[in-house]
This record gives structure tokens, C-alpha cells and sequence, in this order.
């Protein structure tokens, strides 16, 4: 594999509430070492969920990295050995309150390949209907309905920054 | 702020090479206690470097956290209090070679909002010229060449990944 480094030595630094952040030393194609921090992430899943074919569902939540409140499509973390499919339908419910009959595979992310391994799986869902709403406990979050020309002349006028969000509109 | 999570308690867990991690416990709105594990960055650009109209320039570069080699337009993170449209031009001449005489603001994203404070602002290069290319030293990169429909296709079809250049695409 062309430029591939390969690791000398891996130290693991610490285990957070799902993170785990691992120091590096590894080797150059030259010869020569370098060093690495790595975040490992267990993967997520995010869904562009259609109400009909012009309005979609975002999300709007505190988000304490950034200390403020922006809107993403709805998303979530992969459980452990879960499939991206069935957390995209589990995820959409338990954020949105809405089941999907459809969920359409799009693409997949790498959202900072540079020090995070983090991927996610985006999804259209279509065919919605209201389920049980049961939000994680430590979410604050409100739902709330966009055209999908709305959608993209916020992206346009910074007023959504959610990578996701806006790597989700170049699939559809 | 709706939703706003205060901060009860800040711990530093790890100085990396360029990131620190923080552990946080927040109030949630409804009182209760919650905790965060927070990387914070220093930030980054992003340059969409355009040839001419139609053709750009995409650099492949081996991710570690990956462990793969992968098709991105330049970057490069912030050095401590730099102005992002000076790192725009710099991080452009170091990762491809080329001097952009024009260089647009197009939109800033934040990557991982659920854990991370990265902000990425990103740029269109335009009228490039060569100048002289003097890479990290730790870096090792091939610059090439495509249209902006085969960007596309590649997006489409999985070949690209990074959502930094999935984004850039929205603004355009």
C-alpha cells in the first residue's frame, strides 16, 4: 500500500464513556518514525428522514464540544456488533419518534480521517409513521420540519455547519 | 440557551500532538448530571484548488486511524492565532505545490459535534500557479488531477470518503 506507516509501538492512553484514545509511534515509507494520536470511535449511523418528497426531519441539540445548539439529521452510534441498518431504524425512532417503512442505504463518511477512525453510515428513510418516542435519557433535543431547498440555503448561509448534514445532500 | 448543558466539572485528561482531551460533567436542563468526553482541536482549512473551470485537485495521503490511503482536497490545521484564509494559502502551497492568486471563503464545518470542537473553513483556489512545494515531513503525498464530475461519480460511488470533500461539493 503506497505512504503506508506501520505501527512500532501502540500505548493506549485512556477509555472514555465510548471513545478510546490510543498514542502511536509509527514508521514512515521512509524509514523514519513518527507519532500518532488515534481516536477510536465505534461508528455511527444518521438518517435523512422524508416526511414527503420536498420536507425532511433535522434535529436541533446542545451540542457541548461547540457550547451551543445546532441542527444535524438525526444520528446515533453504532451498538456493539450492530448492524448500520438496524441502527439507522432504531436510531431514527429514538430520535425522531418516527418509524420508517423505507431506509435507503446512501454512503458512507469518514468524518476526521486524520485522527479519528469515526464512519458513518447515512440513510434515506421514507414511509414514516409515528412511533414511541423514547429519547436517550441525557438528550434535550426538538424535531423539527424543513423543505429540502430550506435545508440547503441554510448550509449556504452558514446557518448549518453539521458536516453530516451537509454531506448527506450531495447523495441525494 | 435551549438545551444548555453547564459545566459542573473539567478534568485534562491527555495533551496530544495537537489535541487535548477533556472529560466534562454538564447539568443537563433538567437538573441531572451527565458526562462528556470532549477532543478539542485547533481547527483546520480546507482549499477546493481549481485548475480551470472543470478540473481540481485532490491529494492521496495514507490515514492511520483508517489504516488506509485515501482521496482528499488539501488541509491543514491552523497554527496557533493564524487567520484561516492565511492557512488556506499556505496549507494549499505545502500540500500541492500551487499558489492560488484567488481564494473564496465558501462555508465552515464542524466535523464531529458530538465530541469534537474541529472546525474546518473551507476555500475555492482559483488562477494557481506553481510555487515551491515543501511538504511536512512527515507527510507523504501524491497530488492528482480530476474533473469535477468524476469528483462526483467518485463521491457516489464510495471512492471517496472524506467528508471535508464531500461537503466542499454543497458549496459550490
Amino acid at each position: 500500500m503506497k505512504f503506508y506507516e506501520k505501527t512500532i509501538n501502540e500505548k493506549h492512553i485512556y477509555t472514555g464513556n465510548y471513545l478510546e484514545i490510543l498514542n502511536v509511534y509509527v514508521e514512515l515509507p521512509d524509514g523514519n518514525k513518527s507519532n500518532r494520536d488515534i481516536i477510536k470511535h465505534p461508528g455511527a449511523c444518521a438518517i435523512i428522514p422524508f416526511l414527503d418528497n420536498e420536507t425532511v426531519l433535522l434535529v436541533e441539540q446542545f451540542r457541548k464540544p461547540l457550547e451551543k445548539t445546532i441542527l444535524e439529521i438525526p444520528a446515533g452510534k453504532l451498538d456493539k456488533d450492530e448492524e448500520p441498518l438496524k441502527c439507522a431504524y432504531r436510531e431514527l425512532e429514538e430520535e425522531t419518534g418516527y418509524k420508517a417503512e423505507s431506509m435507503t442505504y446512501l454512503g458512507s463518511i469518514a468524518t476526521a480521517p486524520g485522527f479519528c477512525d469515526e464512519i458513518i453510515h447515512l440513510y434515506k428513510a421514507e414511509n414514516l409513521s409515528l412511533g414511541a418516542k423514547c429519547c436517550d435519557e441525557d438528550e434535550f433535543t426538538q424535531v423539527r420540519s424543513f423543505s429540502l431547498d430550506e435545508v440547503k440555503s441554510m448550509v449556504k448561509s452558514g446557518d448549518i455547519i453539521d458536516t453530516k448534514t451537509i454531506s448527506v445532500l450531495a447523495y441525494l
